[in-house]
């Protein structure tokens, strides 16, 4: 090793992500698709084996001071199921580590299994193994999961084609307002804790930061229209980001429409009350978990009345130009951002 | 939650493990073998798939005072494929995640991967994912290993039969050695700078600290010869811990030799300079990932002149009775050790 020094913060996640990329390469005929989707595809004859891991460190992923253990231990498997249902599968199993400082009691990690115990019950995943270690500081959580899907039926970020409708489901920038509450909260609690947080409100908003869904019903409900996604992304990172994906990988342009963005009347009435642009909890909020995926048009008329899903735009033929069109009919150009822990 | 506070520490690892066990039962078929042995399996037609995963963590797990970036990434690959070698499989792919503080920058992440690069090549395995995020202090490596192996040679800890010749391949209670040269180096360095460490008289012991390798050649070798042992583990706790796994999932008693168990001769000269008991490092000490494993006495003959595996004793009908005779030929009863972290 040189005496050089590079911030890691200098290259970026995705950087960082490109550059382990490139340094691996392939070997084993099994390994169908490596890094880079939500999942890895292992193939096992007429099925693909998906694997997603995730890790959760107490500080930069969440905060114990108003996190309950029993919703961090759902949330932590959550997200991960939230991957499989990113590449169109079912998960199946999961292996669980975690690292706990002689802070957390046994009670602690109970309410923590209990969650997870939940979580795996509702999406039908067994646990199947693990790890359990100490840690000198905080609670680490990392979870592997293992999904099942149909060759054919395998669906990457790389597969939208050009004019592709792009759908979203659910609403979006919730989960980012519901953080925004509690830490306001918190803030108010550590400068007078006579007052008693005034979440009721904003129930919606916090439920969707403590508690997200994967939203394996869409898979379901799609399975039964016999619609395969041409591409597909869960949105943990903002809009923005996931459809920078989509487009990068499918080597498809993005154009979606700001006036179709789902967002939720409460999301955005506490987006103006915290002055901060409703459209921009969306793009780049992240943690909603919801899906982004692309169709052929031909399956639009199967899904066009879903309640849940959302029609935002469509595929074009220029990479290089990923817009959104505002309300006022202005072209704005989308960012991608990933993570900024560093 | 109630107000009860348990200790961790007071239910052991193993205790935890049976906690969280039995609190979660199997839901899919698909899943053949959930927590309890040194990894999952899972069914995929005439081959299992078998998971394993595992957390090292800066402080508990390793001291990057000693321990190079490069030998770290290698060993958190290689006692993760010990854990696929342990079920007699193969491993085909890992997905990683790191939790690294802004301590590390990306010269030090590249000497990680280089470690992790070098043991995918040589164990042939297939790095398809992983996560990375922020840790606020030290380095958290979480590494999730799949590996493959026909149905009917996976081995579990659960199948040795009575009067099962009871085989550890190489030596035992070097790396446990290693470790305490490594932190008496770093005492006396830390005591006066000026000092170079001395460790090229150890450096087969410390090397079995920092780069221990997984025995995948042990189960090519049992493969050539047609063997599939009744039982096997790997070495990660001490001989005695693992042996008291074998026994209890298998049901049956353990009686080893103490003139059998194979200590190198700079572990056994070293462990007297310690003034520790050369067995106690054998028996205790941990780390060494070497295979224990029983076989029907009918496969003896095929590999009784293997030079690195030995013969160390044989399981009978009592449970309850795990005993070593020792050199003088008095009855030693064998304790279990779990980690002691907590």
């Amino acid at each position: 090793m040189s005496d050089k020094r590079t911030e890691i913060a200098d290259l970026g996640e995705f950087g960082l992500i490109d550059r382990i990329k490139s340094n691996f390469s392939l070997q084993n005929l099994t390994s169908l698709k490596g890094i880079g989707d939500d999942a890895a595809v292992i193939g096992i004859g007429k099925e693909n084996l998906l694997v997603s891991t995730d890790m959760l460190i107490e500080g930069p992923h969440f905060d114990l001071s108003y996190v309950p253990l029993q919703h961090l231990g759902y949330k932590a498997v959550a997200v991960n199921v939230s991957d499989i249902a990113a590449m169109n599968g079912k998960p199946e199993q999961i292996v669980i580590s975690l690292g706990l400082s002689n802070r957390f009691s046994l009670e602690a990690v109970d309410a923590l299994y209990d969650g997870i115990r939940a979580a795996c019950q509702n999406y039908k995943v067994d646990l199947v193994g693990g790890d359990t270690t100490s840690s000198p500081s905080g609670l680490v959580i990392s979870i592997t999961v293992i999904g099942r899907v149909e060759n054919e039926k395998t669906v990457l970020r790389s597969g939208a084609k050009v004019n592709d409708i792009i759908c979203v489901t659910g609403d979006l920038g919730a989960a980012f307002m519901g953080l925004q509450i509690l830490e306001r909260e918190k803030q108010v609690f550590q400068s007078n804790p006579e007052m008693q947080p005034d979440l009721e409100k904003y129930e919606y908003l916090v439920g969707r930061q403590l508690k997200p869904e994967a939203r394996m019903d869409i898979v379901y409900e799609l399975e039964e229209q016999n619609i395969v996604p041409t591409s597909m992304i869960d949105i943990s990172d903002g809009l923005a980001s996931e459809l920078f994906h989509l487009g990068k990988n499918s080597n498809v342009g993005i154009k979606i429409f700001e006036d179709k963005i789902p967002i939720d009347s409460m999301a955005f009435e506490t987006a103006v009350e915290f002055k901060i642009d409703p459209i921009t909890t969306a793009l780049n909020g992240g943690e909603d978990y919801e899906l982004l995926f692309t169709i052929n048009p031909s399956d639009f008329e199967k899904i066009k009345n879903h309640p849940d899903i959302h029609f935002i735009g469509h595929t074009h033929d220029n990479p290089n130009q990923n817009v959104m069109i505002s309300k006022q009919g202005t072209v704005v150009p989308l960012l991608a951002q990933g993570w900024r822990h560093f």
